[in-house]
C-alpha cells in the first residue's frame, strides 16, 4: 500500500505543509499539486466544491506526491465513505463536539472491527494499492474539528476516543463559538488561549494537532507550539492575493 | 446599450489592466472579477477551458463592472459567433497573419452590412440590452493577434482592415517565430524590435495595442510607449506563485 | 451589505413575487432572472438541480437585482450552510414538523451567538459585501415550511421559535398529509382551510407567510388573505405550457 | 432502422412542426420532448448548447417518439460527424451560400460512396439500429440553411446538389442580409419576397423547405405556401413568455 | 402508469438480472441498457457517481425496457426522496440495521398515508406516467440492505416492516461485519450460513431478496436457493476484465 | 522531459498496445490506464467525447505509466493545439488524404521552426516536465490516418512529409472508401490488399504504421506485419462484450 506522507512526517516529528482548495477544477488542483505541498485539503464544507468535482480533484492531485485530504461537509456517513473510497487519504470533520461525535467519525471512516465503514474502496484501491483493504484502517488519518466552545468542555473526552488519529481547528469558528471575531491568524486572547490549550491536551492524548493558518510567521509560531499540519493560504485568496498585487503596482504607476 | 469600458478607456486615451483566466470554473472568475480588474479575458486557447465553461464564467463576470473579453483557439467563425452570441464585449483572435484573415475576423464578428456575422445574440441582449442588434457592431472590440514573422511582413495590410479595433501582442509566439526564446517579458533584443515596431504603426493606423506581460514594470514601460491594453499574469500563474511564496518561507523556518 | 429586498418589501406589507427553477442551467435561470421576479428559487428538493448547478445559477441571479432563494433538500446541516455560503439570501426548508425541527433551522443558518452555522462564507462576501459575517443574520430570511399535519398540530411551537423568520406552504404535500389530492391552486376544503389557518396564526406571531401557487387568480387571493410570498408557476411548467398553447394552434390548424 | 418520421410526415404531404432547445439541459430537453412535438432542434449554433451536453438532451429526447435534429454552429465536418455519431436523425447547416458549400455539406453528412463521412456510428447504432451504417444515407435529413443574398443569387444551384435533402431559412439572417430588420415572423417586403421565392423553388427542384417562426399564425400561413417544416418558439422565448404572463397579471391585481 | 418489470418477473417467479453502474455517464449507461439486462443499477455508493450525472444515467436507461434502480449512499431521505422523482423505479439502501431503519426507508419512499415522501415527482410522471401520484406506492420497488451481524440479529424485526418489498445483501459488507473476508463469490462458511439463513426468513415473509454476485455460476446457484434479484459484474470491472484478456493474448503473443 | 514511451518502445522494434477510450469519464479512463496498456487513445472523432472531458481524462491517465494520445475529430489547429497544451504525447489525425493535409498536420503540431504550433502548453509543462517548450517536437508523436482511396494515391507523397513520424489506419472508413464492408478485422480482400501495402510503404520511408483492431489474433498477425502501434477494443466495446458475456451464461441457466 502507498505510504500516507502525513503517518511519516509524523513520525520523524516533522510538521505537515498542507494547501487548500474551494475551486472545483482538476486543472487548478493540479497545478497547485506541483508546487510542493505535503499535502492538500479538498474543501467540501466551505469551498464551492461538490463530489463530481472532488473526484477529477483526486486524481489531478494523484498524478503528484501530494497527500490528497478531503474536508467534508458534516459529520455525515455516505459523504464521508465516499470520499475514502474516491481515495482521500485524510478526511478532516467539522464540528466534532461531543465523543458521541468523534465516535461516529472513527466508526464512518473505519473498516469492521474498528468501524462501520461499508466496503468498496473503488478508487482507493487504484490510489493506494490492492492491499489497500487490509491496510486502510492504519493508513487513512482522521482529524475531528474542535472548533466550538461544546467542544473545549468536552476535550478530554473527544480526545481519548480509540482510533482518533488527529484534531484539526478551524480558528473563525472557534473564535465566533468562544464570542470573538471570526479570523485565522490574529486571533483574540481567549481565542488564543484555546488554541494553546488544545495542542497541548492532544499532546497529552498521543493526538496530532492542526490548524488553519492565513500567515506564514503565525503558522511557523503555532508549529513551534507543538501544532503538526498547518494550512496556510487557499487557492481563492492567492487569486484575490495575486490579483491586489499586481493591480497595487500598476494603479500606483498610473495606469 | 451597456458601455463598453474598453473604449470609454480609450477615449480617455487610458489603458485597460486586463487580468486572464485558464481555469474552467466560474467561482474563480467570480473571485477574479471582484479584485478591480478593468477586463478579464477568458483564454478559449491556450487555457483549461471550453465553450460551457465560458458561458458561466461570462455570467460571473457580468455579477461585475469588469469587461468580459474572449480569447477564441482560432480562426474559426462557429466559436467567434458563439462567444460574441455569450455576451463577450471583447475578442482576441490567434494568428491573424494576413490581410485576408484579418478581414475574415471582422467580417465574422459584425453583423451585416459591416461582416457576416450570424444573428443570435441570445445572452448578449440580456448583458448589453435590448439594442444590443443595432449597437453590437460598434460596441464589441476585435483584437487580431499580431504574433508571427509573417504577420510582421503584413502589418500595414493587417492594420488597414476597415473595422479591426486592435491588436494583441502574444510576446511569446511572437519571440519563437522571430527565433528567439518565448518569453513574456525579457524578450529578445529583436523581439523586442518588432514590438516597439507594432505599437508604433498601431498608433498610425489609429488601431489599439494590447499585449501580455508577467511583470508590472514591463506592462508599465510598455504602456508609457502606446500600448492602451496590457495583460498581467493569471489565474494559474497566482496559483504557484502564492503557493511558492508561502512555501518558501515556511521551509525556511524549517517546517 | 446588499440589502435583501424580501424584508424591504414586506417593511412595506408588500407581497414579494417568486419564481421556481427546477431546471439546473445557469443560462435559463438567468433568462427567468432577467424577467422582473422579486425573487428567485433554486428548488434542491423537487427540482431536478444539485449543488454545483446551484452554485452557477446563483451567480446568473446575481447579475440582477432579483433575490436568490434555494429549497434545500432536507433539514440537513451540510446543504444549507453550503448553500448559505454560495450567497443564497432566503432559504426554504421542507418538512419542519416540529418545534425542536425548527429550532435545528434557524440554529444551521445564524452564526453564534444566536446559532451553530460555521463560518465560512466564501461566495457570499462578495455577492453581499465585506460587512456579511456581521449582518448576515440579519439579512438572510430562513422559510420553514408547514406542509403535514404534524406540523399543523405543532403550529404555535413552530411559529414562537426565535428567529424564525418566516414560513412556507407547499399545497400539495400538505393537502397529502391530510388526505385530500396533491394539487396547488384547488384544494379540498380541509386544506383550504388549513391554509387559512396558518396565515392567521403566522400573522399572529408576526412571522411573514409564503406559498406555492399554480394560477395568478388563486395567488391574488392568497395575499388578500395575507400571504406575503407567493411562487407561481416554474421554468418547467412555463415549457410545458407554452408548447401546449403553439402546439394547440398548430394542431387546429390542422398542422 | 428506426424510421424518421421527417420523411415519413413528408411522404404523406404533411408539415412537421418543430420546436426549439437553447438551452444545455436534458431534463428540460425531455420535457419539451413529452409535449408532441414532431421534432426538436438542438441548436449548438445560436442556443447556449455544446456537443457534451447535446447528447444528453439527444438521449432524453429518445425516450419519446419525437426525431432529434441538430443545429450546427458552422459547415465544419468534426461537429457535423460528431453530431450524427451522437444520433441525430436530421442536421441543420447555417450559411450555405454556394453550391460548393452545399456540396461539402451533403459529402460530410453521408457515407462513401455518396459523401465522405467517417465511420463510427457510435450511438447513432443504438438509437437508430443495427443496420444503421447501411441505411443512415437515406434516413438521416440535411437542411441547408438559405439565409444570405449570397445563397439567394444562388439558390438553383444550391437547390440542384445530389443528395440535398431540405433547406431552412433562418428569418433574421435573411433579412439582415438583404438590409432588413432581423425579425421572425413580420419581416420586411423584400425578405417576404425572399422567403416566398425561395419555397417556390424548393418545390421546383423536389427539395423540402423549413423555416424558423415565432407566432403560429405566420407559421400556418407558411405551411400554406408550402413549408413542410416549421419551427415555433423555443425553451428560452417559453421562458421569458409564460414568466411576462403571470408577472403581468400580479402586477396588475397590485402585486 | 409504466409496469415495473421487476414485480412481473416476480409474480412469474422470474428471478431479475441486474447489472451494475459505477461509472458516472449517460453513453456507458445506454450502452450497458441496450445489452439486455432485466434492470440496472445506478450506484451512488460506492459507485463514483453524484446525482447529476444519475439523472442523465436515468434518461439514457429509459430509452429502453431496462428498470432504472438507485442505490443511495445511505439512509437519508434527500437523496431517496430526489432519486424517486427523478424516476427511479427501485431503491436499493445500505445498512438497514434495525426494525427502525427499515420503517424510515419505508417512510422516505411512500406518498402518505404509508410515509412521508414529500410529493413533487418531477421526471418520474414523464417516465411512469400521469398516473405515477396515485401508483407510484405499488409500483416501486424498496430494498433494504441486510450486511451486517446487527441487522442479522434483527431479521426478522426488519422482515416484518410493512410496506417493504425486498432485500438485498452486499457479501462483501456481510462478510467484514461477520469477521470474514469481504468477497463476493467464495465467502467463508459463516457468510455463507448467512446468505442461506437470509434468504429462507425473506421467502418466509413473502419478502423478495437479491444478492450481489461476481460470477454467473454463483448467481445461478443462489437463484436456486430462492434469490430472485441477482447483481453480476459492473460496467468498471468489464473494463478491467476485457483489458486483462485482450492484453494477456497480446503478451502471450509477444507484444 | 518525460519520455514518450512510444518512442521508447519503437526503438527496440516492440509493438505499441493501445486501448481507446470512447467514454468520457476520468474514472473509467483511470481504470483502464490501470489494466497495463503501452497506451491509451481518447477517442474525440468517433468517441463520445469533448475537450473537458478529455482534460480530466488526461489527468487521470497521468497517474500511471500509460502514455495519452488524442484523435482529434478533424485536421483543425484549434482542437489539436489544445488538445497537446492539455498534455497529449500522440495525436491522431482523421482524413490525411493528401501531402497538403499531412504538411499542415505537421505544422499545427510542432513549435517554429518545425511548424506553427503557438506556444502555451499550460498542463503539458506539468506532465512533461520544465524543459517541454524544447522538447516538445522530438517527443509528442503525430499520427497522419490514411483511410481512403484518395489518400492511398498520394501514399508515397504523404509519407515523404518531414516530420511526419507515423500514421494510423482506420481498417473501416479505409474499407468504405475502397466499397468494402466498414470492418475492423475480416476486411475484404481489396482492404486486406491495402492495408498490406501501407505497411510495406511506411516501412520504406521509415515511417510508423499503426493500426485498429477488433480481435488479438487480426493484430497480432498485422505486428508480425510490421504495425507497430496496434489497438485492441474500446471501453464501450468491453461493456458490451462482458453483458454479453454474463447474460449469456445467465439465460443458458434459465435465469
Amino acid at each position: 500500500m502507498r505510504e500516507n506522507r502525513l503517518r511519516t512526517l509524523w513520525r520523524n516529528d516533522q510538521a505537515v505543509l498542507n494547501g487548500w482548495l474551494a475551486i472545483a477544477n482538476s486543472f487548478s488542483a493540479e497545478t497547485m499539486a506541483h508546487q510542493g505541498w505535503d499535502s492538500l485539503t479538498i474543501d467540501l464544507q466551505h469551498g464551492v466544491i461538490d463530489y463530481a468535482a472532488m473526484v477529477t480533484m483526486l486524481q489531478a492531485i494523484s498524478t503528484t506526491a501530494t497527500v490528497p485530504v478531503v474536508r467534508v461537509p458534516w459529520l455525515e456517513p455516505g459523504i464521508i465513505m465516499k470520499s475514502l473510497d474516491a481515495g482521500a487519504y485524510g478526511i478532516i470533520c467539522p464540528m466534532v463536539n461531543t465523543r458521541e461525535d468523534a465516535q461516529k467519525l472513527v466508526a464512518y471512516s473505519h473498516y469492521a472491527p474498528r468501524g462501520t465503514r461499508s466496503f468498496g474502496p473503488i478508487r482507493a484501491t487504484m490510489y493506494g494499492g490492492a492491499d489497500y483493504p487490509s491496510q486502510a484502517n492504519d493508513t487513512v488519518v482522521v482529524f475531528a474539528m474542535i472548533e466550538t466552545a461544546q467542544a473545549l468542555d468536552n476535550l478530554d473526552d473527544i480526545l481519548s476516543v480509540e482510533g482518533l488519529d488527529a484534531i484539526y481547528i478551524g480558528p473563525s469558528d472557534l473564535s465566533l463559538s468562544l464570542g470573538c471575531r471570526p479570523v485565522f491568524d490574529d486571533v483574540d486572547p481567549k481565542a488564543a488561549q484555546a488554541i494553546d490549550h488544545i495542542v497541548e491536551r492532544a499532546k497529552a492524548h498521543g493526538v496530532y494537532a492542526g490548524i488553519h493558518n492565513g500567515r506564514s510567521d503565525v503558522a511557523l509560531a503555532r508549529v513551534a507550539k507543538g501544532y503538526r499540519f498547518v494550512t496556510l493560504g487557499s487557492d481563492a485568496r492567492f487569486l484575490a492575493a495575486g490579483s491586489q498585487a499586481v493591480l497595487g503596482e500598476m494603479r500606483a504607476g498610473k495606469v
